[in-house]
């Protein structure tokens, strides 16, 4: 995987994918399936919720960090297993035959077969609302992966895959960070 | 419109569109563009962030509600240039021929234009982090509303439209709400 510019890491989660979150503790490596995610602003900042009813929850609290990584559409039967199980009793890189890499910043493992990795710290943890806040200390692209579309959860258990682009930066582009 | 179930309401916004946010103050509705958005469970609950740097923020924090518009495709353009101009000199709805429409709990309009609309109040404003907690009060469907396909921001001035859509329910039918 490529290194990819860390202030344009939010571009691979502002359209709204399934990520996949994974996470380190006790030795063991494992992932959750994620939606419920959102960017905070331009800066590498990242907000995503998950609860106590997730066993991945108990990694992130305790070791305060994890890697956001972009799944694309060839993996998308995959992505929805790795939701149906559960780490407490299942290997899931083994289960599923991912390859775990090691990160630069973290312990958790950036995922080779995803589009992107993204390695994060957790900065905040808003306990009534189950929001975790994070910072993102690296990002990494895989520009060899020919599948570039990722997947969107509808929430009834259909996913809508990734359509054509449309470019209208000449609309916004005062509205542009720099560099982007 | 229609109404839509309110359970379902996440629907609309899981897959992570770009959306309108209407809001009503001194008498005046405005609209801003957004997607730094996301579910909160399988609730009717839903977060998302801006900040004083937006004009709508005064008027989110004065009446506590707003009404979170679905657009689709044909509206990308219009969907840009809303947010591309500021409601403290604009009246949004006319510029860009909108149709607000009366909603039923909340004093901030319904677009007509758009796919589905969601009438919120804001429950809670975590300032630390700019982000706005809202609970869904009612939703609305226009079934006759040909385009059904939505835009996803990258955040540089281009749009990932939605493509086909992969049903993967076998997989995960323990993990849906019910209902859903």
């Amino acid at each position: 995987m490529k290194k990819f510019p860390l202030h344009k890491a939010f571009t691979f989660l502002e359209p709204g994918p399934v990520l996949l979150i994974g996470t380190r503790d006790k030795g063991k490596n494992n992932i959750m399936t994620l939606s419920w995610s959102m960017v905070m602003d331009f800066t590498p900042q990242f907000a995503f919720l998950t609860g106590p009813w997730n066993f991945s929850y108990a990694a992130l609290t305790k070791t305060k960090e994890c890697v956001i990584s972009v799944p694309t559409v060839e993996m998308a039967q995959t992505v929805v297993k790795i939701g149906d199980c559960c780490g407490a009793d299942t290997d899931k890189f083994k289960k599923f035959n991912l390859t775990p890499l090691a990160a630069q910043n973290v312990k958790a493992p950036l995922i080779k077969e995803c589009l992107a990795n993204i390695e994060c710290r957790v900065t905040d943890h808003i306990k009534k609302h189950n929001i975790f806040v994070l910072e993102a200390l690296a990002a990494w692209y895989e520009p060899r992966h020919k599948e570039k579309r990722t997947i969107h959860a509808v929430g009834d258990g259909t996913f809508i895959t990734d359509g054509h682009k449309i470019n209208l930066r000449k609309f916004m582009a005062d509205k542009l960070p720099p560099g982007v």
